[in-house]
């Protein structure tokens, strides 16, 4: 067997009373992985709860991702099923009924409605599920599901595919009513660029929620986190990001605990993204992307995205070379106006293009702190707009290409 | 010294008597590249000829293309002056008046005003011309210009940069009132994905076209051509496309024979185009895109698009792997509607994705077809309305990547 998948900083000092109340994790290896790594994990509410999502925005979606969006907002939510290695993606009227299947193998063995459960699968796309195994997988599951920090890091483990390590994000939120606890996953580490969600991730929190305000909360996290990475441009037919809370407990219903409690799970999801991107197949260095002066948000966030998904661009950071030209010609393509004559650029604090013209600088010292680190800063001025945007994306390495060119064949 | 640039296959056979009358070529090696391969040529028409062009649309633009930009078309065109090795963008007030004064210089030289010269650049961004090298080097191709074989393909030679063959063709087209010669140059190689035109391509025909005629003519062509290329869809600052015809001669006005010089031109360039996307950096494969079945023929074109800047496709293809799962679910986020059961893909002749599903077929058949040809073809059916798109891309290779993360650095 494989060697166990390493873990994320948190997950390695994560204690059982970060956790919210309420929840149980359970995880087993079904054997949907030919290396026998764990691929099959429940989580389940102990009662009634809320559940809302966003999920990708292809028009090709993974039959899971039809089941919940269906199923969405909803305060009768009491599990989610999730299987890593198969993505159940493109696979028809035989995929729709074997989600189907497994919200109802759930549903059986907890004592709920089928429409209680949600569904969530990653990996190939194209093939269908073993289903013997994935049944086998969720008795498994269930029956080890307990609310321990080790039982919540490895539905993580279960969680991943192509990702190097698991990736968790525990913090708390203070609302009127108290302390709030906030649990988060996610899962890479390719096929990424979100544009609702990423692959896979899952937050749970013990404040009460009433569904409506769950859903917004969970929309305005994902538009300030997931949706700002990219690893290739690639979005993917599975994306979902589900948000699972409490129908009772610390109440959060005031427009000031609802900002509180967005803000605290978009820096969990702002943190596990960049470990998607960091952990971006072949990735060698993050793209910490900051474009402001555009004409509006949505036009910083189109060039961010331009300069972050530029080949040239990815391969430049790759190789330390702070070449300035690349990104400045992405910008000029991405579309929105920019104003040449006052746009400027920094990389890791450097200014090495002013005003339209380009400055002088030490490019050795540059290309030197761009080695140094993972991160690598880059700062876009195109204009004196209001508008900005953050985003980060993962280099492009030839270890990219190796791993992609041999992924299926 | 380097070794000589080797030609296309079209190169190696030309003739005298394919070149239109009435144009002259010279190139040289002014030093501009280190490598001391031949970087600057010169194009005089024998007297007042007419010019058109298109221009890249990215905002941020090189000297040359703004002057270039504030002279055609026109009718009384007499010369283009290109260099390679250095692109003359983003290099501020200087580099227009370095580019003013390349036009000054050949002006000077034949004898005409400097309005009449146009001028092309193309190599790294933000480096000033060295320009005691660039006027010795128009002084000699001015000196040595003749109307032969030889002299068209040294300027073909003149114009690459990281191309790894010179690239022309020359064909003719009848109009009503005789035949016409066309000869066209192109170059590629890297930072490819033109929106109006490709890098640096000039045609020259000895058809004697209105300058209105010209534009359009120019314009219709590059649309069905290089506009549908795409190397690493990252568009350049400095993309030219210019056609240069004759006032006197075979005439060439009504509608059928624009239709038939047109079609002859974008033949030319789509030859052109294929040999850029082959000789893309690390290029091992041209993905040939055929899309149809769209709303309309936009909607294809952004499909046919998407499709051939996946990194995960271009992957794909460079493994030879029939991963139809990545080539369906990008033309799922590429944007416009799509009928998810009625799409259906072929590579290479072979059915392996029917009406929204997975049909069986023998894999390692298909990738021994993909692997022993330099052309895949792609067909992607999105539905059953009438718009169509061709597309031409290169596929993704870890020698893509070694290239351009040691380019500058």
């Amino acid at each position: 067997m494989t060697e166990p998948l390493p873990h994320c900083q948190a997950a390695e000092t994560l204690a059982d009373d970060q956790l919210p109340a309420g929840f149980r994790f359970g995880s087993t290896a079904c054997g949907i992985k030919p290396s026998g790594r764990p691929d099959l994990s429940v989580i389940t509410a102990d009662r009634d709860a809320v559940a809302a999502g966003v999920y990708t925005r292809n028009q090709v979606v993974a039959a899971p991702v039809t089941w919940c969006r269906g199923l969405t907002p909803t305060d009768r939510f009491r599990a989610v099923v999730t299987n890593s290695g198969n993505a159940n993606a493109c696979t028809g009227p035989r995929g729709e009924h074997d989600t189907a299947r497994m919200a109802a193998e759930v549903a059986q063995r907890i004592d709920c409605e089928d429409r209680q459960v949600l569904v969530m699968s990653t990996g190939v796309i194209g093939h269908t599920l073993p289903m013997d195994k994935v049944v086998t997988g969720i008795d498994a599951a269930i029956a080890g599901a307990d609310h321990s920090a080790s039982a919540f890091r490895d539905v993580a483990t279960a969680f991943c595919t192509t990702d190097q390590y698991t990736k968790l994000h525990c913090t708390t939120a203070k609302l009127s009513a108290g302390t709030v606890k906030i649990a988060a996953i996610a899962k890479g580490a390719g096929m990424i660029q979100p544009d609702m969600a990423t692959l896979l991730s899952v937050v749970v929190t013990d404040a009460a929620l009433p569904m409506a305000a769950a859903q917004k909360v969970i929309a305005d996290a994902a538009s300030a986190s997931l949706n700002r990475i990219s690893v290739d441009g690639h979005m993917s037919t599975n994306d979902t990001l589900l948000l699972l809370a409490r129908n009772e407990g610390t109440a959060c219903s005031d427009a000031e605990d609802l900002s509180t409690l967005t803000d605290a799970i978009a820096e969990a999801l702002i943190d596990l993204g960049k470990m998607i991107v960091a952990d971006g197949e072949g990735a060698t260095h993050v793209l910490c992307l900051q474009v402001d002066g555009a004409t509006n948000d949505e036009s910083a966030d189109v060039i961010a995205r331009a300069v972050g998904n530029s080949p040239l661009v990815k391969t430049a950071i790759k190789g330390n070379d702070p070449n300035w030209g690349r990104i400045v010609s992405a910008a000029g393509y991405a579309g929105p106006k920019i104003d040449v004559a006052k746009t400027s650029l920094s990389i890791n604090g450097v200014e090495i293009y002013q005003s339209g013209a380009p400055i002088s600088f030490d490019a050795a010292t540059l290309s030197g702190s761009m080695k140094s680190a993972s991160d690598v800063h880059i700062h876009l001025t195109v204009g004196d707009g209001p508008g900005q945007s953050r985003f980060w994306a993962s280099d492009l390495t030839e270890a990219y290409v190796s791993f992609n060119s041999e992924y299926t064949t």
